[in-house]
C-alpha cells in the first residue's frame, strides 16, 4: 500500500462517511446526519469526537447494537415539555429529533424541555447548541454517558463524565458555546501524557485504589476525577438524574458501554431546555447586550503571559476556520481503520484528502 | 454589658429577624420571607448567608437601596416563560415571587422558565430549590452576583461566584440538594486561611497582579479562581447571560456590589427552571429511580480514609438536624451586631437565645 494520505476536506470526509453508513443500511438522512455531527467534532478540534468514531458506531449497528430504521416515538407531551424514546437509533438522530421538537415548541410555547430516553452516545453537545443558535434560540443540553468518574469519595467509576453543552447567539462577535465534559480533563489528555512518560497534576485522577496520584499510567488504571471536587460530581449528578432518571433512561451503570456492551443497547439518556430569547428582550437588543458583554469581557486587563481571554467556543470556532481551510489531519491509524471499512463498503476515502491544502478551498 | 449568649434557638432567631425587619418598615409577609431564608442558611451550615447578612440588607433598606414595598412585576409571559420586574424589593421576596409563579406555570404546561430582572441578593439558591421539592418539582436556579472573579487569564473580578442550585426530590433517601458557587472555594476559607497564618492550595486564587499564588493574603488582595479553571467560567458567564443578560438585568460590572455602591440598586437577575416530574414519570415512580440512584452511589467502595460517600445536600441536611436540637451558634462579633440592631428597633435578641440546649425542643 502507497502511503496514505493524513489530511482531508472536510466536506468530502462527511461525504465519504455520509456513504459508508449509508452503504451500512442506514437511511441517506440519518447517514447524513451522523456525518455531520462527527465532522462538526474534528472541525471543532474536538477529535475525540469526530470520525474516529465511524468504526464503533458501525459496528454496533452490525451488531443489532443500533438500529438505524427505529422510529423515535413521542412518548408524553404537554404544552412546555415532551418526552421522546429514541428506541435506539443513533444517538446523534435521536438528539436531532429532540433538538427539533424543543425548537419547534419552544417557538409556541416560550420555552421547552424535551427528556431522551433509549438512545445511544450522541456526540458533542455543542453540535446542537449550534443548530439552536442559528435560530435565535437559547439551549442548554446534556447527556449522560457510561460509567468513567468515582462519586467524590469513591474509588471506581460510577457517573459518565456527562456533558453540558450551552449555546447562546450574539450578533458581531461570536456566540457563546459552552461544551464541556463534566471531568477535571478528558482522559485523552492523561493518556498523551503516559505516554510522554509525564507526570500529571495533583487533583485529575485517582488510582485504582482512591489514591491521589500523579503518575499518569496510574491514573489510566484508575479513574479521571469530576472538575472542582465534590461540586463537578455534583454536577455531574444532576446530569445523571435529569437525563437519566427522570427520563426512564439508564443511569450510573444502566448506561452501557458502547465499546464493552454488546448485549444490550446503551439506553442513555438526554436532556434539551430551548429557550426563546424574544419572550424576554427583543432579539436585537439581547445580541446588542451580548455583543457588548463578550467585548467588555475580552477587553480585561490580561494576567502575565497571557495573550487574550477567549470566551466559550471562541478555540473552537478559530479550529473549524483553520480547519475548514487547511483539512482535517488524522492520525495514521484512524486513517487506516477508515481506509478499510470504505474498501469493505466501496467508498473511497482517498478522494476525499486534500490535494494541496494551501489550495484547498473552504466551504 | 454581660456576656451575651452565643447559641440561639433557630425558631426564636428567626421571629427576632422578622420582628426587626417589620419595625424597620418590612411588610410582615416579607420580613417572614427574608428571615426564613437567613435562617434556612444557618441552619445549612451556610453561615455566610445566614443572619450575619441582617445588618447589610436593613442598612440598603434605611439607604433606600431595596424598597420593601415595591411591586413585583410581570413584564411578559408566555405558557412557558416569564419575565419579572422586582422593582428593587429584597432578593429573597421577589425570588419567592419569581418560585411561586415558576411551580405554578410548570404545573399547569410542565416546565416553566421565569426570569428576573431588578433584584437583590437572593441569599442561598437551596431556600428556593428545597421549596420545589416539596412540590414534587425538579428546580434549578441560578443568580447573578457582584464582580469576585476573574475571567480565565483575567487579572481582575469581573464575573460574580454566580451560584447554582438544583433540587430533587426523593421518597426514602434524602432529597438531591446541589447549591453552589461557580468559585474553587468560598472566599471565607481564605480569610481563614490567611488569619491562621497557612498556605492555601495551588489553583484556589490570583494575586492581584493575576499570578497563580499560595499565599492567602495575597490571595485576599487579588481575587478567587471558577472551579475547575475555564470549565468555571464558562459556567459562571451562562448563569449571568441567562440571569443577566436575557432578562434586561445588569451583568458583569453592571451588577452593584450590596457593600459597596450606595448610588445604585443592585440590578441582580436570576433565573428558576422548573420541572414538573410527572409529566415524564409517576411521581412515585421517579422517587423509586431517586431512592435507587442514590443507594448505589452511597454502597460505592470508598478511597482510604473516606467514611462514607455523600450526595449533594446531605451535610447540610445533618447540620439542620444538629442545629435545630442544639442551636445556631453565632460569632461574637455578629451577636453583638444583632444585639444593637435588636435594641435600637426594641427587640430583644437574648430572648432567642438557648438556655440549656440539650433540652432545647426542635421544630
Ligand atoms: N456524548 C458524550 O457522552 C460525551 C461525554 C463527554 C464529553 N463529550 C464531549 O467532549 C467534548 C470535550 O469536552 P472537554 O471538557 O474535554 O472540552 P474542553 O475542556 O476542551 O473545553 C470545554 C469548554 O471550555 C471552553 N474553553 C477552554 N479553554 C478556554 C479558555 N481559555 N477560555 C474560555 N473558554 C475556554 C471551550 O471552548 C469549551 O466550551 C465536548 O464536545 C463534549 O460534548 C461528550
Ligand atoms: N446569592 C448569591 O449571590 C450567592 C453567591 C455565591 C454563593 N451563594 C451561596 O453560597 C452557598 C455556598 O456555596 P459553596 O459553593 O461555598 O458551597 P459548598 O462548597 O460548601 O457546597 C457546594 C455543594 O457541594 C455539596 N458537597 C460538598 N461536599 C460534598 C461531598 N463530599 N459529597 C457530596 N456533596 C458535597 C454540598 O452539599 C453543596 O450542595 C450556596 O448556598 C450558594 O447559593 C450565593
Amino acid at each position: 500500500m502507497l502511503t496514505m494520505p493524513t489530511r482531508y476536506n472536510w466536506l468530502k470526509l462527511q461525504q465519504f462517511c455520509q456513504q459508508v453508513f449509508q452503504k451500512a443500511g442506514v437511511p441517506a438522512g440519518s447517514a447524513a446526519i451522523v456525518a455531520e455531527s462527527l465532522i462538526q467534532a474534528d472541525l471543532r478540534g474536538v477529535d475525540s469526537h469526530g470520525v474516529v468514531r465511524t468504526p464503533i458506531y458501525l459496528k454496533r449497528v452490525e451488531k443489532n447494537m443500533i438500529d438505524p430504521f427505529a422510529e423515535v416515538e413521542i412518548v408524553s407531551e404537554s404544552n412546555a415539555t415532551i418526552l421522546i424514546d429514541g428506541h435506539n437509533n443513533f444517538g446523534a438522530v435521536i438528539g436531532m429529533n429532540a433538538l427539533t421538537l424543543a425548537l419547534g415548541k419552544a417557538e409556541q410555547n416560550g420555552a421547552a424541555i424535551v427528556g431522551v430516553k433509549g438512545s445511544n452516545h450522541f456526540g458533542t453537545g455543542a453540535y446542537y447548541a449550534m443548530k439552536a443558535i442559528e435560530r435565535d434560540m437559547i439551549l442548554l443540553v446534556m447527556s449522560n454517558a457510561s460509567q468513567t468518574m468515582p462519586p467524590t469519595g469513591g474509588v471506581r467509576p460510577f457517573i459518565g463524565t456527562n456533558p453540558l453543552a450551552v449555546g447562546v447567539p450574539s450578533n458581531e462577535e461570536l456566540p457563546y458555546i459552552l461544551d464541556m465534559a463534566t471531568s477535571v480533563v478528558a482522559r485523552g489528555k492523561i493518556i498523551v501524557s503516559a505516554q510522554k512518560g509525564e507526570d500529571i497534576p495533583f487533583g485529575w485522577a485517582i488510582d485504582k485504589e482512591g489514591n491521589p496520584t500523579t503518575d499518569a499510567q496510574a491514573a489510566l488504571e484508575g479513574s479521571v476525577l469530576p472538575l472542582g471536587g465534590a461540586k463537578g460530581y455534583g454536577i455531574s449528578m444532576f446530569i445523571d438524574i435529569l437525563s437519566g432518571v427522570l427520563t426512564g433512561a439508564g443511569f450510573g451503570k444502566y448506561v452501557n458501554n458502547m465499546y464493552e456492551n454488546w448485549n444490550e443497547p446503551q439506553n442513555v439518556g438526554h436532556l434539551f431546555i430551548a429557550v426563546d430569547i424574544k419572550r424576554f428582550l427583543p432579539v436585537e437588543h439581547f445580541k446588542a447586550r451580548m455583543d457588548q458583554y463578550i467585548r467588555e469581557i475580552k477587553r480585561e486587563p490580561k494576567a502575565p503571559g497571557v495573550e487574550e481571554i477567549l470566551i466559550p467556543g471562541e478555540i473552537e470556532h478559530r479550529r473549524t476556520v483553520e480547519r475548514k481551510k487547511n483539512g482535517i489531519e488524522l492520525p495514521v491509524q484512524v486513517v487506516k481503520e477508515l481506509d478499510a471499512i470504505g474498501r469493505s463498503y466501496g467508498v473511497s476515502l482517498a478522494e476525499a484528502a486534500c490535494q494541496n491544502y494551501s489550495n484547498e478551498e473552504s466551504a
